[in-house]
């Protein structure tokens, strides 16, 4: 069965995983994006959002760069908080947002998004198709794992999100790429769960150039 | 002035500075020694706790040893919350307990003990005598601060003593050894805190054979 990760995502020191204040100018929350600088200068992120950097060929190579490559590596489907997704709120006022990426979103597979409020399917330009799921965390699951032919499922966020998939003991590896950075307020990831008591280990940390990439992996009872 | 300095201190990846139950037979809670597993093998643990080791001789060196070092170097004081010092709880029923030590305890310097119970200063062999502060935080540091004669004065721990200095903006800088664990349950450092707000920063990182060295350092206002 294909597996439920969680890949390349950024904590800061004190456990935050996005900064407070989320909105359409600050999607990760104010000072969230420092939570990502490792990522930003990569080769990967380079090629799969070209629009922001050097056409695809710039980049740095390197511990991070390799970290962030398991991130794309064999994804079947991802899952999406509907923060995510968008800053809209509430019902869909129209289908006029189409995702924070333009015309050609990164995923290149499916993408179910969790919401509370039914939505059409959103086929996108390079592969990427938004299912919208307003049935839960397990009903997104299964969907994307349906779809996803066997390979593995990608669980974008954000931190709440992350959070009730581990409550839930359905993750089954994440990749923290912990920052040397400190935000004191924000989404605390680690508050209130018992790792250790939902079957989680640390694996293995391998240092990087901006991040400490650490692997937590949930034993299988 | 001398500066108040925290070293060595050991966190688990999801925050936690000490394990559940912390009693005689676990002085660190449950699962907490797993925070200093990188600093048992080093040879500054093998030097300052012989009768535990190899004679004094033994011991690795490394980046971790190189970390634990900065622990020893130059402290003229230091400050310890009462439950660092033991396990005894309430008034002191005598002065039977002297500390998880032995004779002659690793500090060799005036060491100051938070404590709502008076009792007299005890000195022990090589150097180390025990002064138990019942004037709150802020006495503790002048007289550790007056004791250390221009030298910088470390703050042992534990966790909520640490937290306490940390509320009221004492501390001038933290060594913070994450250790690639998870634990689940203790005592959580960072909750409730927010440290940007208190002047604090992540200077520098250094990764060690078995701990990511962080040093936080709080801006002078």
């Amino acid at each position: 069965m294909s597996r439920l990760l969680v890949r390349s995502f950024g904590v800061s020191l004190d456990g935050f995983a996005a900064g407070p204040a989320q909105s359409l100018e600050h999607p990760l929350g104010l000072r969230g994006p420092e939570l990502m600088d490792w990522f930003f200068p990569t080769r990967v992120w380079q090629r799969t959002h070209p629009s922001g950097g050097e056409g695809g060929e710039g980049g740095e190579t390197g511990v991070d760069n390799d970290m962030a490559e398991l991130g794309f590596a064999e994804m079947g489907a991802w899952i999406l908080g509907r923060n995510m997704f968008g800053p809209v709120r509430g019902p869909w006022p129209d289908e006029a947002w189409k995702g924070w990426w333009g015309d050609e979103p990164p995923y290149h597979v499916p993408v179910f998004v969790l919401t509370h409020h039914a939505r059409a399917p959103l086929a996108m330009q390079g592969g990427t198709t938004f299912h919208f799921v307003t049935g839960g965390i397990h009903e997104a699951l299964a969907q994307a794992r349906a779809a996803a032919g066997g390979r593995d499922v990608r669980l974008g966020g954000g931190a709440a999100t992350v959070r009730q998939y581990l409550q839930a003991g359905l993750i089954d590896e994440l990749h923290l790429a912990v920052r040397p950075v400190l935000l004191g307020q924000g989404e605390a990831l680690f508050a209130g769960l018992d790792l250790p008591a939902l079957g989680y280990v640390c694996e293995r940390q391998v240092a990087g150039e901006r991040a400490n990439h650490v692997f937590l992996r949930r034993r299988r009872g």
